[in-house]
């Protein structure tokens, strides 16, 4: 079942990463339609493509209006792709053991929203994460709207799907990695106290219900971010994001050219 | 001109906060329509309401989607209030004044996307901010789709119009404030490396264009957060979120019952 990805970030990404197989690309004909801003990431995406001896279509804007249905969120390109491939966890925990004491997991607990589960996404890429862990039920899948709200980065990404979170994390524990869950708690550690130099896994859970009981059980302990305002609670993909950032903050990974 | 404001948050944070005038509540008739979720947060509603002896009207599902056109957005509660009422430069640096070297300000340089906007209000809150410093042209509103990214937490916020944003900046300087840039650039400190404990503002420009010439020469300097992945950059609201915690844990603010 091919899909079609949409925006030029997601299109361009897939096309550098190379990870899964590209079918064709199809741009707007800008002379006809509307106005779709700086050509010269399009220019880009043609150069990439033709590299990658792709086939890069021009086609009428309402065509692609059809073809995803997003709207103008297309930018004036999409492509057409096979299904996103995920790892599992004994890959994940393989690379964990690799990576050493900068192994970095993200794990996602029932992530409802697109943009939101997106924009984790984007930001786990940007901090270099090892792998991403989520549940194969109840769970966004990387579906283009994801890939979109990720501005690409997911498709760089190792995403594990795993049947049974516990268990997931029982194994990246058993490889020496700790886990927390982002979970605001009697007894939670505030994130920049906790010592998250090591081997590490976090969850973070959904907006409105947190990290479930049966995956918080099996954490190491809780972390979790202060609020100094009135109101009780951070964004779930920003709350991961500045936990992430302080993990490489306390690893010395902040510096240009690492 | 009253507007509808939507969501359980929303509505329930403009009622605690008390800053703008609330006309009326409306709530869905939940037995007759579908079902929307847990009550709990509903009956916090109808309670502030009564301490305030503010109307709260049951009306049928359809006619809260007619008013708000946000399709389930509204999750069975909206309500009629008056504009957000806005500041000015010279009540901010009054405040900023008064905040001492705990004076923190998010300055925003033509943000567009309101879920962005929205997301990066609720960190700006939840970060205690002394005030929120945006452009009043060309540039988002606190419309009530913003109010609603933000989960109501823009109702606690002192929002301030400029209609010169390099003179703002100024005029925060004057005031003894440090003003960085939130900007990619040669020469950008990464924002740990950066002192970020004294009376400071931040300024985060808009996905894809970042910050414009004239108010990034305004300002005293630019802090950059490295990206340790293959991809870019952050999204624009979460690299602003991650900044400001990173002033607060500079500041010691970090801590339970700051």
């Amino acid at each position: 079942m091919a899909e079609w990805l949409y925006g030029r970030h997601a299109v361009e990404e897939a096309l550098r990463a190379g990870r899964r197989k590209v079918y064709r690309v199809l741009m707007a004909e800008v002379a006809k339609g509307p106005k779709v801003g700086p050509e010269n990431r399009l220019q880009q995406i043609e150069a990439e493509a033709r590299r990658r001896k792709i086939v890069l279509e021009r086609a009428p804007i309402a065509r692609l209006d059809t073809l995803t249905r997003v709207g103008n969120h297309h930018q004036g390109v999409i492509a057409e792709v096979a299904p996103f491939e995920y790892s599992n966890v004994a890959e994940v925990v393989a690379m964990c053991k690799a990576a050493g004491s900068m192994a970095l997991v993200l794990i996602l607990d029932s992530l409802q929203d697109p943009q939101n589960f997106g924009t984790l996404l984007r930001s786990a890429e940007a901090a270099g994460v090892t792998a991403v862990v989520m549940l194969d039920r109840r769970q966004v899948e990387v579906t283009p709207a994801v890939v979109n709200a990720s501005a690409g980065a997911v498709e760089h990404l190792t995403v594990c799907l795993a049947n049974n979170l516990p268990r997931a994390i029982e194994s990246l524990q058993e490889a020496g990695m700790w886990v927390y869950a982002l979970q605001k708690e009697e007894g939670a550690l505030v994130y920049t106290d906790a010592d998250l130099s090591g081997p590490l896994g976090f969850v973070v859970g959904s907006e409105g219900k947190g990290v479930g009981r049966l995956v918080r059980e099996r954490c190491d302990g809780a972390l979790q971010i202060p609020m100094v305002g009135r109101i009780g609670s951070l964004n779930a993909a920003v709350a991961g994001s500045i936990t992430l950032y302080e993990a490489l903050r306390q690893r010395g990974a902040l510096t240009f050219g690492t």
